[in-house]
């Protein structure tokens, strides 16, 4: 039966639920789609998550195994294809929780990085699992910055063999996933060396593991790196090696060769060698941060309307805590954010797709802006999600904290995706540097791509809103948001470039001012997600329901960022104060208004009870019956502790059962 | 064997770290106490926590469980008791990882709720373990408040026994720890009735199970909750009545009792109840809030002078992360705030003294004080921890996210800080009540607490400073803050006054003012903490070396608030623009000062190894060999998963070994 106030929620919506799902879903046969591969998944037992929450780290490598295999059989069974429409819907329907991710990484480097025979080859063999692959780049010691790694692939002219080794301890490759139990073959970056010279970091395919019995492989000591916060399912691990030997064909070889002779020949970047990154980087946004942030709204957001505590009125009954303005305050910025990191991600996906053409053609031209763009967007959007669901999951008090809320887990995989594929600090400096250099370029009158042509024009001004109501216009804040990022960037550019005036060498120069440079980053980035946003509402005016909401949730989220980072708006003068309590008035006034669509919002993120998997987030909003059922399932209810024969039973006051 | 790097970094601290320890101890006298504690407990092999990481849920009780026991023994041996001076070293030392600190709860309500006689008869058994208590508040349904709570108890004056009954799913008692498997009795809330007549909340003992085999007593359901965030060892758990009866002596009742003939007898302030939630909250901050910080503050800091990456100068070698300004940004604040933490506490702790000496001679005045201070420090000190703790973790990028590092355990912990025990916002807007009630009171002369008097004195004033020299003086900062947390509680005041004036309901008005009176309570904490920290150093001065290094981490503590809260100063003026910039560039300044003690200033905690239980933080530095060396031991090593053997086997390429 359905909660009696969780329904009342979904009559007064002010647009169709339907209509908005398949706008999100890029049209209405998408949306189709997508409902068919998660019921042809969920009626499937194999893919059941039901006891996930009570699984151990080795109890859900295994199902995550067991699913993987049963995908395959599946996906042919069905028709899909990983290069068909479906295979997106597919990861969705299946949260995440299967293994052999890495293995489509292995396979997409070497798509990308591979020579036309090595992809003849290998391809195959991984599309069937005849081979498990995984993708070997971070060492122990060495993370984001590729030019440290430490482990060597010297060139045998007489075998025309590489010779691999793991020359220290710091240099054991460490956390590639499917490597700590399940990959037969990994591609593994290590330094080139070719008659004693360094080539720099390339990629190698090499076995690890016996395709006869899975041992590992002469000179391989590999193994599962142990628990972490989330990615139970995945085992990721070490790789360390010892004069390990891999033919010459062995090395990925689209864009450079050693030849026979030993002569090394690169036919495109360098830079290449970071596509791959970027590619997983920009793919993992829409999948492993927004769609568990839209998830976590969706659990906060119905279980507020569910949740009564204390009384708003005197004499009325306890209030639901989504009326509460501070609750309100909490969850419904979140909500906006999932909705603007939505249309960004699409933005993004262009650029990514426009940019991904131009390579296959050899041209790497547009590689800069997309690497700046999406290390920035990753950085923001991952850390923004973090702490949205952080929030939701606090937003919901000591429940959400339980697992079966389905909250902890997904903070503790999103908090992942701020450190995996560039930590986010690294990835703002290096947006940064782009901004600085086309701030530079822009400011003695050189080309800039359009995006960033509006660093040009800095200049003293002053915000020209009068009325609270001023601030709900997109030019206001746009503009307002333009003004702060441009301010940030030029004004640290200038920090800059007096320090080295003044003497200072460069690099310490550019070290004192990368705390201002990050902000100046995150500040460019959150400009364009709100500019996107606006016109992403603007473009929507055949439908008019939609499009007053999504303006709602586009004020919001521009108006949030501009009260919780005021700081940078009132610095410069550019909002007063004055019109700072404008914007706070302006803000607050949203809250109640989008408040009341805010159970039909999350309807239309789409996602079904089996795939949130939450027992404060189901549709129905039977919140309390479900945590007590779940919980009887829970393996500490199982049998009575030993703990109480060996421990307790001696000590109790036993003489009376009864005191 | 030392790392090299992290042993050049104490070769060059401004100050004795063991007299630093001393400081924080309170005397070298009780650092000797706490080591002799620390030493006894850790040379005792019963209390490892060598596996821990790799615990289930069941095996964490059962060690836990293990531990409270023989901990029991341990004092005994040792000569310490509950009372005695070594008991706060002795939680400490086994880091909170034993079973029975609701029972703790359980005996410290009934000696503060309880009569002479109950306590005569209930502490003797629970000090012994001859029972074991829990304490029963939270409902499924209802968290912090109180009045809300839906099991009753109802007087028969015939059998002279209260009958106690939960009426629906969402009056299970849910999360009191100890009660899933170990309770055999508890002290349960619950809503009194006699005749028909509601008398409100209030406490009775209620026995669990059977103190004979542990069966659950008649009318009793009762089990684990299951799987959370963090506390696996505590068995958190529910509780359902259905007409269980316990005697009317059952009723603790130092402050009010019912008679036989059912006459409700009042002889103190209904408020005393809330005196056990005020007790916890305060005695929870240092040992779950402030030490979780210290420690991730000592793993953070080490790992990030041993960790290199990147290059700072062309040419030298990677550079330890801790020599970039970004990483320091992100440390050194939590450092600092680990330092104001430790000091507000102990002011707090002096006023709880101070109010607990009052309410045992029946003076009940200091009460709203205390309470209303505890609440708001408590959300900010938690707050701000889980967010220092986040910090730190993912300051160690992907090390930080493995368990092993220690980190994930000690921010799930302090993240549920945040929850129990008081919601947050719930807390901070019970101060902002508090501060409002005391602002109107002072604005027409009233008089108010010596802490809160400055609200009477908001005017519109400047920040005099005139240099980012002069922002390194304590009255500059002090007065910022000073100025800012009053503007805070006045405009919002103001606000609230003008609604309700236009006509807006009260408890409407207050709703939509609660944003902005969290932030008044928050910037009003913020303000005691700066300014309880400027004091403190200043009282330092027979100790020149440690004074010096305290002043920078108060500057830094203070600076840093100011600089990532900028829109609260900015706002009406109070600092200027150009003001702000000297903060930033005084505030940056601070951080290379401080990072070149930072080793130092962690090592004052004086955490063990065994203690922080890190292979990311300890003393020796040695992180890569201690990751390795503790993932093999991880069950994922132990033997070759099945999944290989009926999943993978099928599939792979096995006509070869080697491709």
């Amino acid at each position: 039966s359905m909660n009696p106030d969780l329904a009342s929620e979904r009559q007064t919506a002010s647009f169709s639920v339907e209509k908005l799902t398949a706008l999100l879903d890029g049209g209405a046969e998408r949306t189709r789609m997508r409902r068919a591969v998660v019921e042809a998944i969920e009626h499937d037992p194999e893919f059941s998550r039901e006891n996930q929450y009570f699984q151990s780290q080795n109890e859900r490598y295994e199902a995550a195994v067991r699913k993987a295999v049963h995908l395959q059989k599946k996906m042919h069974e069905m028709g899909w294809n990983e290069n068909g429409p479906e295979f997106k819907y597919i990861y969705r329907a299946v949260a995440g929780d299967v293994a052999f991710l890495l293995h489509r990484v292995f396979m997409r480097s070497i798509s990308v990085l591979g020579s036309d025979k090595q992809i003849a080859k290998w391809i195959p063999l991984a599309t069937q699992y005849q081979i498990i692959g995984s993708y070997a780049q971070t060492e122990l010691g060495h993370g984001t910055y590729l030019q440290g790694l430490e482990t060597t692939a010297v060139f045998d002219v007489t075998t025309q063999e590489f010779i691999l080794n793991t020359p220290k301890v710091s240099a054991m490759k460490w956390w590639p996933g499917d490597m700590g139990r399940s990959a037969t073959h990994s591609v593994v970056f290590a330094q080139l060396y070719i008659q004693g010279k360094c080539y720099g970091v390339h990629p190698f395919i090499v076995q690890i593991r016996s395709l006869q019995d899975h041992s590992l492989c002469p000179g391989i000591t590999a193994g599962d790196i142990g628990p972490k916060m989330s990615f139970e399912h995945a085992d990721n691990g070490f790789l360390m090696l010892q004069n390990v030997r891999v033919p010459r064909e062995n090395m990925l070889s689209k864009f450079c060769e050693v030849q026979p002779d030993g002569t090394y020949v690169k036919s495109g970047s360098q830079k290449i060698n970071y596509f791959t990154m970027t590619t997983v980087r920009i793919s993992l946004i829409s999948d492993e941060v927004i769609t568990p942030l839209m998830k976590a709204c969706t659990i906060a957001i119905r279980y507020s309307v569910v949740r009564r505590q204390s009384k708003l009125k005197p004499g009325e009954q306890e209030a639901k805590i989504l009326d509460y303005q501070t609750q309100q305050e909490k969850l419904l910025p979140q909500l906006a954010a999932a909705y603007a990191f939505h249309f960004i991600n699409e933005y993004l996906e262009e650029l990514y797709n426009r940019s991904y053409r131009e390579i296959q053609r050899k041209k790497f031209d547009t590689l800069p802006e997309l690497h700046a763009f999406s290390s920035g967007f990753k950085a923001m959007v991952t850390q923004c999600s973090a702490s949205a669901v952080e929030i939701c999951l606090r937003a919901c008090g000591g429940h959400g904290y339980s697992s079966l809320s389905g909250l902890p887990s997904l903070y503790t995989k999103i908090l992942a995706s701020c450190i995996y594929e560039g930590e986010n600090t690294i990835l703002l400096l290096q947006t940064a540097r782009f901004l600085f250099k086309c701030f530079m370029a822009a400011s003695s009158g050189q080309a800039v791509p359009p995006s960033v042509a509006y660093l040009a024009a800095v200049k003293p001004r002053k915000c020209p809103a009068k009325s609270k109501f001023d601030f709900l216009s997109p030019d206001i804040y746009t503009e307002a948001y333009q003004h702060m990022a441009a301010r940030l960037v030029s004004s640290t550019a200038t920090k800059l470039q007096d320090l080295v005036q003044s003497g200072v060498k460069e690099h310490d120069a550019w070290n004192q001012c990368t705390v201002q440079l990050a902000q100046a980053a995150k500040a460019h980035c959150h400009y364009i997600t709100v500019k996107n946003f606006a016109e992403t509402v603007a473009k929507l005016e055949t439908q008019a329901g939609i499009q007053k909401i999504m303006k709602h949730l586009c004020d919001l989220f521009a108006l949030h960022g501009i009260f919780s980072n005021a700081g940078a708006f009132l610095h410069d003068g550019y909002i007063s104060g004055a019109q700072m309590d404008m914007v706070t008035a302006s803000y607050l006034d949203l809250l109640p208004v989008i408040r009341k669509d805010a159970v039909p919002l999350v309807d239309a993120f789409d996602f079904t009870d089996k795939n949130l998997n939450s027992a404060l987030g189901s549709y129905d909003g039977q919140v309390y019956q479900q945590l007590y059922e779940w919980a009887q399932k829970s393996p500490t209810n199982k049998q009575m502790s030993p703990a109480y024969e060996k421990y307790l039973k001696p000590l109790l006051h036993n003489r009376l059962s009864k005191l």
